[in-house]
């Protein structure tokens, strides 16, 4: 499972460099160098590559740096402008091969913000010029890390990914609202029994059902959007514990706005950089918002796989779009499949949550050290919300057809009606109207006429399965307001 | 919801008492002392006494400490002698409502501790003829807690908590393994369809159901036996960091014995003192063989609630016996809330796991000081499984009767059966079969009957639902081996 | 553990009550009636009480609910009248011992909402001059809970008690939030050294790190408010699944602002009562704001636990104040108890998080079953939080002292200073130099001397330590920009 | 993130392929066919791709079936080879890139297994002399699947994987009990002050401490051993549902001896098929002995990271190596990052604990179709806390040194030694000694002899540190068993 980083090559060259540890060879082609390789090597932990949104981020981040450093005269313009191309064919999508370090990684992000300083540096040394290693060109501490810590652009990289992963979520869940909407039209005359506790209540249309699902989904976008607002608030500036040592102090006021400008997002620097850098709190209150949005679509997923059950002996009230075979020993049947991914993504975003609270919780002093399980887990959490709604709009509700028929005779059939009749008979006797239709099978209908208790045009409006579903009490115009009784 | 303790009664006297912190009025009738007030005073969180089986495992504790103390030569006999006599009367159920600490408490459990030598050396001052707070007769330190540190004891003492509490849910699961196989055997000529992913696949007996329920429920039991062997390895003797300083050597090996005897369990002293003072991971272990049979209690009572559904418009197949009006507005509606309440009390037992990993993973150096929330959250998991099968079983499974009619219908009306045709006629023409019979809503049989792949009597054996819910492959030896295709 | 509800006490009269169930006797004197008796018998899970809040809720609501079907027409005024004064009896604190459904309760929260209509019933029965038990003067369905169903009547509940708490929470926070403010002002000049990832690292002001804790506590209130606007929406109105079946259209648009005026909240109807009846994710928001605040309560708690760690082994930074003896058997102890059970808190919130979020996501088709389970995890979390914060302010952060001296001793001591030389010399010179006062014990201060790197001048202002808390490049404008290299 | 399946080459040709959804283009070349397509299509989640691990164990079940089948004369000899031969490609690595299917997907791994049908068949055709979709040759469900189905295959495969990747975490965890055990022994004479709440407790020795760590993990191993007997209980032979339908009577029970054989593994059979096709608990109980580990590892971690705070203005007591450079801006920094990925991993492994648990849970009727989650949880939880522990023997605990001097200083400066007084001049004087001296700066030896406690010979040995850390009480035998107060 875990990727080697191979460099026994014996054809490859190498280029020494030096750290506080000591010396290394490092493959003389490649754009990281000393540090990414140590990190490399100590942190094998899940073999996978960082996201590439947040190497995306850290070009952003190290462009504004490097712009506002020079701006205020702490970097020399050749310097900074080697650092911006670099910066910017990083964003164009090359150099993202040379971040080698694994996302689990110790250190607080140290190991991928020196990855970031490395293959920028290196780059913007061949920009000028120079050959990979030749530090004193462009330096990765004294000049790419310039004025920053990994204390303050690591919690930046992460919150400007996050926002990046869910303005794509969003933009799912909007298509998603808009599914769930024109089926609430297509359903809308639909009569069908409602059920809580699973069993029969009262009637509803399947339009109003769909409609609630999108409605709950708007709900979760506008939650997932005020926890945003969470995001983009930097503490880009505060350097190593926040309180700005080593970071000029025009750069300081001028980085995040360049920043928000060069990403075009908006992004503003937190009133107390202490504070911002040692508490991940922002990162709990987003993973809240994208679990309760993963609960409503678990739950969601769960009702289709309900209201599909069958075909023959479960409610068979909808049928899902068959996408794949569903059994390899079954011939025919056809499974649920994208609802049940749906379900699982849901229970992995609600561990990733526990995961992310925990890492939260475990700050200590002027740092919480514990940011890379925390992006990695939430990375994944709105990855997987995203691609998850992707396939359930796409797979699963856009061709949702519905069994009228069958609804409108499990309607018929039910004795819930009975809650219509309540406020006319009171809740006794209505209670032993239901229990004897139960008991003998005798339709409410029969039982109430045959007792007198209303007439059959009482009834019939009563009754009205369509009346039942709007609010109001039920024939309430035509019937005094006494309650009869046997 | 905070119960206050109140003290500001003017009519009652006070004795003083002096501890590190300074000097305090206390009531003068009351067992507890100064440490005791102090520690309910400093957390009042929420408001709940200490489970009765705590305060009994104290008291076998000071009482086997005490004991052993007098053998050793450490504590004089007049003075060991009233410390077990006052043991025993708590033992009787007496005393207790002078443990006033807060479950929730900071500090490792002193404070219940304390609470526990305070009440027992004012009773054992009592019994020696001295008045409440004259400590210089039976100390709460020097002599109820002889040889013994809040570290070894409280963590003792949860262990003999959670013994008895999980031998008493273990009786009521033993109890709901019977009702289960009664079940099993009272349902077993019923066939009924099976289901995976709440569609239609191939028969099963309604008795295997509930059998396969009875089987899970053993192995959550053997998996609690096996947990339960971790809480038999206590550190009583190791003293304050396991290292059993201030223990005489012959008491430090007598002491678990003597608590064995007392207590009538079977207990041993762990091999490395150190490490069991400062690690809680047996009660993590605990915590997860509840909860993993929560997870096979709400999966239970999942099913059951589906198989119930209805009466009418759902599955229909069981009944769950009616316990209570189920609706304030439906009139006549029974719902399966004795289900509902197994999978409430799962799901608490979950998150109470969340909790106690939580407070095992915060120990540090030579203690895990959050026992005392890893006690409350255990206690109540045990606790609340153990009423909820109670009532499962008494006011649930016991009643559960069978729509046998219903069952048979739906296993006649469903196409899942195709599956038995696929080793005579492969899975693709099987498969076709299927889609057809989806669709015209033609029965299986006749569709083969038509295009002439088996005969009648093959059909017969084939399709036999019964054969079909025992192992093999239906109607091979009438058969040949090779498909038969259309 | 389980409270028993005697009546077997062969001296109290009975009176018959009945119910679909059939028939049962209850005692005379009692307020509630055959269902909720039926209720406290199936559920004997935790053995206690539901919380006084939600009953107090329950009454606002059913005095809601009379006032509007009696201002539609559909309730008769003297009735109206009684079940008003019977409210308000609760209201003021009376009768709430006739609640005695268990918190964790099947049946989507039936049982309380009978419980409550019983009691309200029986007690309006007697001031209209009859006696308990005769429903015809005030029936428990037809009367108290007309136009409404436990639907929409418990979720309400839930929501008006969880604003009650949460404003009760705030107003602790609010405390503790000035309680930090003012050590950040007492604190402020002391220069003491800043850790990240427990590693000496640059100094900070004491004060600063209390302000940082103030700030992320407005932080946590101010999330909180955003999450308090998810309860304020509710679906009264929507009866028993949310389609407004047997609600009076009047009414229905006139209770949620009758509700409003009579609890003086702010509360409006939702949008779509369907969805609103269904889905319960509103309270995995509020679970998870409260969750965030615990986590920062908990981080705090760990920072002032390492702060004040010793006396005389540890960082020995800060004293908490003693609160009660930390040790039964090593004296002169004193423990940080009240971190510990802020620590403790948190854990127990995180736990419930996850079982408030498995019960949000379980809900089926129309109802959400599970609010029993949610309500009983969220208002113990937002509870024990209160309570936490409230004996942290009082017995623990108000108190704190600082050991100045010792803080400067530290930074003094320290190598983390060579951050401020780093703009100066370069990182890999001032990595060297670290290296070599980190191995050989001597100052940095003499090492740069010694090399010649800077004048005695330049390092003063360049390390001068108070400097070095507030933003800027310490030492830039007597220095040039030129890196200064061995 | 998402891993696109390009199929737009021009140039490549296309085999038809059908199923019941239809017909669809499958790349001439490949190994997967039309089911395995439209499931890497319908899911694309996580865009990785399956553990290798769980590839080779669908191989080796496919094996075994294969010559299970045959043996019972219901796989055609030739057919039953090449199924073997293909399988075998498999093992040796081969062929793995054709399983195309997300990890994360819905349908109880139909998918995977479909896959898994599909290369082995293709490659059995060619084999065979035939061409890829040729499946008249061998077909992927009659022949391949034969007596199997998802249900059955699909959970064994994830125990025999389960159980690879925990014999490869245990060989790891026997290595850090190992070097654990070596530190014990190389740091055995190193007095050092014990702590318990961060506060001065009594001495002990580092080597005991590491001895502790020690002894820990091997608990840990234990335990997974014990879970590991779990996952040897297979369900194969149950097929759809576990009553064994389309499965020969003989091959049922022949499969898992023959697999048994195959793997070199100890296998068994559960003895209720059933049962065992729809409950997934027993990888609850697997994840919770791996989570029970990772709080044991994380403990530790924070342990080492508290001992090794500083380098100056923290405990100071051993020196972890350096790894990397700890600081972007900091030179000269190094930090725990070893102990911190651990930290990490434990976190992810109990947020993954939720998860497994949510999945099980979820569970309905016949089968539990959400193992893909469970297993993508489970497999990432064993794999990193193996590469945890991997990098932590390695890079951190093998390298840890002492600093002896340190470490005796602080004992000598602690108050914390009074507790061996205690016995001798009881609690309530030693406190008072205590306090004294914490707020004085005097020793405990000062004062003592001061206030004529006890001689200087008496202090002497009771104050030797080395006997306060090992079981007794200090000095006893030199002194009276009569309290001295002053």
């Amino acid at each position: 499972m875990i990727r080697e980083i191979k460099l026994e090559n014996k054809d490859i060259n190498f280029r020494k460099e030096n750290d506080s540890i000591g010396s290394k060879d490092i493959p003389e082609d490649v754009y990281y160098g000393v540090q990414s390789l140590r990190a490399a090597e100590n942190f094998r932990i899940t073999g996978l590559f960082m996201h590439p949104e947040i190497i995306n981020s850290l070009a952003y981040i190290k462009k504004a740096a490097a712009i506002t450093n020079c701006e205020v005269g702490v970097l020399d313009k050749k310097i900074a402008d080697a650092i911006v191309k670099a910066c910017d064919e990083i964003l164009r999508g090359n150099l993202h091969e040379y971040f080698i370090v694994d996302p689990i990684q110790g250190g607080a992000g140290t190991s991928l913000n020196m990855n970031a300083n490395e293959v920028i540096a290196n780059r913007a040394i061949e920009i000028l010029g120079g050959k990979k290693g030749e530090y004193s060109i462009v330096h990765p501490n004294d000049h790419v890390n310039c004025g920053q810590s990994t204390n303050d652009v690591i919690p930046t990289a992460g919150k400007i990914t996050a926002l990046k992963l869910l303005e794509h979520a969003q933009s799912e869940l909007y298509r998603l609202h808009d599914a769930f909407s024109q089926k609430a039209i297509e359903f809308d005359h639909i009569i069908k029994m409602g059920r809580t506790q699973m069993q029969d209540a009262v009637p509803i249309r399947l339009g109003q059902e769909f409609k609630a699902y999108s409605v709950a989904i708007m709900r979760d976008v506008n939650r997932m959007e005020k926890a945003m607002d969470e995001m983009r608030v930097l503490n880009m500036g505060g350097t190593a514990i926040g309180t700005g040592v080593n970071a000029d102090v025009k750069y300081l006021k001028r980085v995040v706005p360049n920043l928000s400008e060069i990403t075009g997002m908006d992004l503003i620097q937190a009133f107390d950089l202490i504070d911002s850098t040692q508490n991940l709190d922002s990162f709990v209150a987003v993973s809240g918002a994208v679990k309760a949005c993963a609960v409503t679509l678990s739950k969601i997923a769960n009702d289709l796989r309900l209201m599909s059950s069958g075909p023959r002996t479960g409610f068979g009230e909808i049928n899902l779009p068959a996408k794949q075979n569903g059994s390899s020993i079954m011939p025919g049947k056809v499974n649920p499949v994208i609802p049940e991914v749906v379900n699982q993504v849901a229970f992995n975003i609600i561990g990733n949550d526990t995961t992310i609270t925990m890492a939260a919780e475990g700050g200590q002093l002027e740092l919480n050290a514990f940011e890379p399980i925390i992006f990695y887990c939430l990375f994944q959490s709105i990855d997987t919300l995203t691609y998850a709604v992707q396939t359930f709009i796409d797979n699963c509700v856009k061709g949702i057809t519905a069994n009228e028929e069958r609804c409108r005779d499990l309607v018929e059939n039910s004795v819930g009606i009975i809650t219509a009749i309540c406020p006319h008979v009171g809740y006794s006797t209505a209670a032993n109207l239901a229990k004897e239709a139960i008991k003998t099978g005798t339709s409410i209908r029969t039982l109430i006429l045959e007792a007198g208790l209303l007439s059959e045009d009482e009834l019939n409006e009563i009754l009205d399965p369509f009346n039942m579903t709007e609010p109001g009490i039920s024939g309430k115009k035509s019937i005094s307001n006494e309650l009869k009784t046997v």
